[in-house]
Order: C-alpha cells, then structure tokens, then sequence
C-alpha cells in the first residue's frame, strides 16, 4: 500500500542513519512513500523538533504516518509510543516530541516541566511492547532503525494499533510557553524558533494581537508595526509568518544575526 | 497520475516548509513523484536558483513539472507563472529564476537590468490568477505552501494551462551577461556559479574558446591551456565541465577557496 | 519496474547535480524508487563513502541498486563497474568504494595500499565497457550523471550484467585496517568514522572486546568501563554503537569536539 510515511530525526545527513531506517521500511513495505520532514533537528532538541513537526504535519494527507526520533534517551526507560490522532499517526519516543500535536488536540501541558498529560477523546496511543515488529536484536542506540522503522511499516500495512503493544491514556508533554499579559498592557513572548532566513518565530499567535497599532521589543530593539509581507518598509519588520506565529524578520537578511538573538529570547508587545 | 514534480527553493532543509509544501502536493495528487532539484540556493538568489535549474531540468523526462521558490518578493505584486515548454512546465514567480529556460529556448534578455521578454513559438505561459487551484487562505509569506504547490499538483493531474489564468505573451528574465572579445584578442567572461567542490564555472561556452592554446586569467592567477579531466596537471587547472562551460578547479582542493573567488570575477582567455 | 536505487555521492546538495543524475534515471525507468544513501561525503574521500556504504546497505531489500559516486578519478583509466553480491548490485568506480562490501563476502585486502582482490564465488562483475548504456556523449568529467545513473537505470529494468561490458574477476579494494594485539595485551585500533553527532566509530567490533572491564585510552584521555546506551554516566563514554562497533561519545555533547578527535586517531583497549 503507498501510504505516506514521512522522517523527523536529529540526525543529520552526513551519515547513513536516515537510509538505515528508509531501507528497514522499504524492506516491509516496498510500496510505501518516504518524505523527509526534517533531519537538521538539532541533536537531542526535542523542543525544536516538536515545534517543526507541529507546524508541518498538518500539510501531509489524513492517514500519513509521521516517524520522529529525536531520542536522547534511546535504550533507557523512555517509552516508545504511536498516537493516532483524527488526522494522522505517530511513531515516536515519549518525550515530549508530539507536544504540539497534543496541544493541537486539546492535550495540553499547564505546569512547568515534562508531565503527563490525559488523551481527550479522539486520541489514541499504545506503547510499543510487541518485539514481534521490530528488528531483531534491537540495538541499545537506534531503535529509529530498529523500532520506529519497522514499526511504522507494518503500521502503513494496515496492522491494528492494538497489535503493537498496550493502550495508554496519557503521553508526556513539553510545557508550551504561552505569552502573558502584563499588568500595564504589555503582551510579553519569546521566540520559539529562528528559522533558515534567520526569521524570528515567536510564540506569539496573530490573534493574540492587540488590534491597534503595536510596538514589538527585542533584543534591545523596537519596530513599529506589522508588516504584511517580508518586503515591506526596512530594516528589521514584524509580521504574521505563514504558521500563524509573530515573526521577526530582517529584509534582505538574517534578523538572527542582525540582532545576536536565540530561541527563549523575550518578544514584548505593546499597544501604541 | 505518477507525474514528476521537482522542486527547487531557498528554504534549506532545516525547517518544515520544503516538507510543508511536498505534504499540499500529494494531498492533491498523491501519486505525484517528487524530485528535490536544489533547496540550497543562497537566500533570495535569484540568478542562482536561474543557473542550477537551467542547467538541471533538462536531465528531466518530458513534461517534468519544475516548482521554483526563489521568492522575495512574495505577496507584493510580482506576478506567479506557469511557463510551458516543448520539454517541461515551470511553476515559478516571475522574477528572473526562469531565465536560463528562456534564453535555450530563444527567448534571451538583451540589455541590462530586468526585463520583459517575448515568448517565442512554441513556448505558453498563463499568469497564475485563479485562486481556485490555491490553499485558501493564502499566506502573504508562504505562496510557495499555498499557490505554487497546489498550482503544481493540479498541473500534474492535468489541467489545462487556462484553467490557472490568464495568457501573458512575455516574461521577466534577468540579463544573462554573455563573454565579450576586447580588440586585441582577449575574451572576457566571468564566474556564474562557484559549486560544491569549489570549482569556479564561467559564462564562457567550450565552443567559444580559442581553437589554439589558451591561457586563462583568473584572480590575478594565469593557468596555460586546458584539461580534460580534474586529475590532470597540477594545482590550478581548467576545463569545460558538464554542463559545457569552461570550468576553473583546484586539483584535490577547491579552487574558490584558494583564489578567494567569487560570482561575478573576471575570467580571461588569450590565444597564445 | 518499481526497482530501488540509492546514491551515494560527494556531490552535496548545494547545486543540481544529484537531481541530474535522478532526471537521467528517471528517463529511462519512471518507476525506479530513489533513495538518497548519503551525499554529504567529502569531496574525494573514497574510504569514507566505502564505510557509509558499508554500515547501510544490508538495511536494503534484497535486489537493491546501490549507485557511489566518489570518483576523483573520473575521466581517467581508473575502470567502471557493477559488483553482483547475493545482497545486491554496485554500480560505482573500481577506485575502493566497494572495499567494505567486499570484506562482508570475505574478498578482503590483506597488504597495504590499493590492491587487487579476487572475487569469491557467489560475487560476479562487469566492467563497465558498452557504451550503449551510456549518455551520449560522455562528459569527461560527470559520469556519474552520463554513465553509472543510466547503468543503474538499465540494470533496474532488468538487463542482464553481461550487456553492460566484460565480466572480471577482481576489484579494487582499500586496506581496511584491522585492530592488532601488542604483547602486553593491548587492543589497538583507530577511528574510522566520525558522525554528525561527534561520535567516534572506531574500527573494533564489539566482539573483539575483552570480556573483562576495559580501559579505552583516546586522544590522551581515559574512559572506563562499556555503557550500553548515550545516556549513562557521565562525560566521555565508549559503547558498542549500531553497527556493531566500538564508538566514543560524549554525554549530551560531541566527542570530536571535545577531544579534537580525528579519523586515524589511534584508539587502545586494555583488560583492567
């Protein structure tokens, strides 16, 4: 069956890791459509890949199968899990990488810290218990190639979630810094993510901003106003990037350069 | 239908948006085969993302649909293209990325500065202004997400050209400097594009040098006559490349970082 | 016929060289399924493409086309070739790229330098001698794109291996370097690979490993005793990696960096 599978890992392109794990799904499902999502996730930064995967997937087809193995804790306690959501199915370690997904789905995390949080209905997710899917032996350092390849094409075969290993009724999550209001009127975020350009993502939604005329503070720097396109006014320019996410942006540059910034950098709104 | 799509863009490859845009193509074709042509062209590098595509698509089978997302000026009023050739179709702004297409297909840029071209026989191009083949809402930031991905999946599924908008007769293309022979003898080209390797790849033609011995001038370095292959002579040494242009390499190095070249340096040839 | 082929290559991905050689396969098989195995190699560095291709092809289905192209020799005498194992087929330069797929059928260089080795029974190859399979014409320069991409493209349409040239009954191979034992029970090898991670792969196979603790003595530091797994102890770590060798890593970090490691750096294992 030419289902979608597509590939989240930290693991670069310089070595054979990521055609390790395309060969093992190959070898299941010969008919299965491999799309790289992302590889240049920083190495173990879970955050960031959750982020990318959390604004990419909803793209793909319903049904698409998302492989992510950002899994610095490979080989010890960890959980390996699938989530099936309405919209599509997960492979992935339990770590926090599908935190955006969750969020998406009503799953949020509150406190600080890794928690755990309740599926609402709708969600599902197993633990991946079953060694009958996976290669055998399993290395202690790759179970991208070794449990979530496998596992994923016999998932993309149409095997049941049920057949991989228990129910569970909760994942673990990142906590997702949400902006806040401060008591004079100041709307205060940070930047989740800088992207290839050096465009500056916040956390920032373009809903959550004030409808009259804003200043955007960071890094010492203030800009006047949205802009609507990256090719508006000079200079350093605000606007609602194609996420949904206030942006930070230098025309005809890298604003991340420009301003020496760095993800969890504040980002402070005002209205006038 | 199994169409090829390939794909060329400045996004890099550390982010989603590559893999946003493949997601939008095979919800609507899934079917599609995708090809990354380049996704590493330079930010904004108009004339870049012009030279690796036309010097790659025709490698192509007939009727490849080739997406370009070399696009400052996203959401300001350039105009979004479908250029249809006797060999492949072109999906692109239009800016300049499709220059090369035009200039082998006769439709060549003469004096300087950007400019508007007139199609010649054989070649059709409609101005992408249907906004039923487009994501809705469309992004002001991510038109290659939300028009030319979707633009392209349409295409491959076989809808005619006038389905997407409106004829246009003629296209923006950049000038495309050509090597020019001073009076006494020399021809002065420059350096179009530095590759991978470090090799230093001209504007000047195997068909236009010298029928003698020639010396070719670089960076205030001269290097005598020309080698077939990068494993002749020693050090510095010339040759035409692949793609038929005269070539500037480094023997086991790379030329561009011993001779600190950039795009757009001179390049001499003299007969003797 | 919805054959597998993967490049390997130095290529990059910065120009479109790579989607050339997938534009010339694609011509003559539309139904070939391409897999990139690695293009990040660097430039000319036979010896690693030979190990990348070594600890990732057996991951492929049976059948498998693998196409290397890390050929500095392009152009010149050096020869070109399909291998034929009972795994899968190699199409690549007869320059060492195959020297670790030939070790895995037990056709080892055994002195120093480039050597020839006979092909045990079970492997058969040609060279690459009929130009009927060929681009025409030939670059001198490129025949990754106008010889090994529409060899793989034929031979994935099933043709037979004596169409594309001659049969010979040996190959090239590197000297792949084995650990030695000193006479005071030390187990001396050296690093063969360095990951993007930073991770030292060194060319001891776990199983070579003294069954009792081990001192592992790198870059003028000592590290005590195997994890199993990146997450354990602290710092400096060795482990038995996924391809089954003795690797190095640093905790949460880049071992490389760490200890200014290079491939060729000696590695010592003592029992105590």
């Amino acid at each position: 069956m030419g289902a979608i599978i597509t590939l989240t890992t930290d693991f670069g392109l310089a070595d054979g890791y990521v055609a390790a794990m395309k060969g093992v799904i190959l070898s299941i499902n010969p008919e299965a459509k491999l799309v790289d999502l992302c590889h240049e996730v920083k190495p173990q930064n879970i955050s960031q890949a959750a982020f990318i995967l959390g604004t990419t997937y909803q793209f793909f087809p319903e049904g698409t199968i998302h492989v992510v193995v950002v899994d610095p804790g490979v080989g010890t306690g960890r959980r390996a899990v699938i989530l099936r959501t309405p919209r599509a199915d997960f492979v992935a370690p339990d770590n926090g990488v599908l935190s955006y997904v969750l969020s998406q789905s009503s799953a949020q995390a509150t406190g600080p810290g890794l928690q755990q949080v309740e599926l609402p209905p709708g969600l599902e997710a197993v633990e991946l218990t079953n060694p009958r899917f996976w290669r055998s032996p399993v290395s202690a350092t790759f179970h991208g190639r070794d449990i979530f390849a496998p596992v994923a094409a016999w998932l993309s075969l149409g095997r049941k979630l049920e057949d991989f290993g228990e129910r569970i009724t909760s994942l673990t999550a990142l906590p997702l810094i949400r902006p806040r209001w401060t008591q004079d009127g100041v709307l205060v975020g940070c930047i989740l993510h800088i992207d290839h350009f050096g465009n500056l993502i916040t956390n920032i939604k373009g809903e959550d901003l004030p409808r009259k005329a804003v200043t955007i503070e960071v890094a010492g720097q203030r800009i006047l106003g949205l802009s609507r396109t990256y090719e508006e006014g000079e200079g350093l320019l605000t606007l609602v990037g194609s996420s949904g996410y206030l942006e930070i942006a230098l025309k005809e540059g890298s604003a991340s350069a420009h301003l020496d910034a760095r993800v969890g950098d504040e980002v402070k709104i005002s209205a006038r």
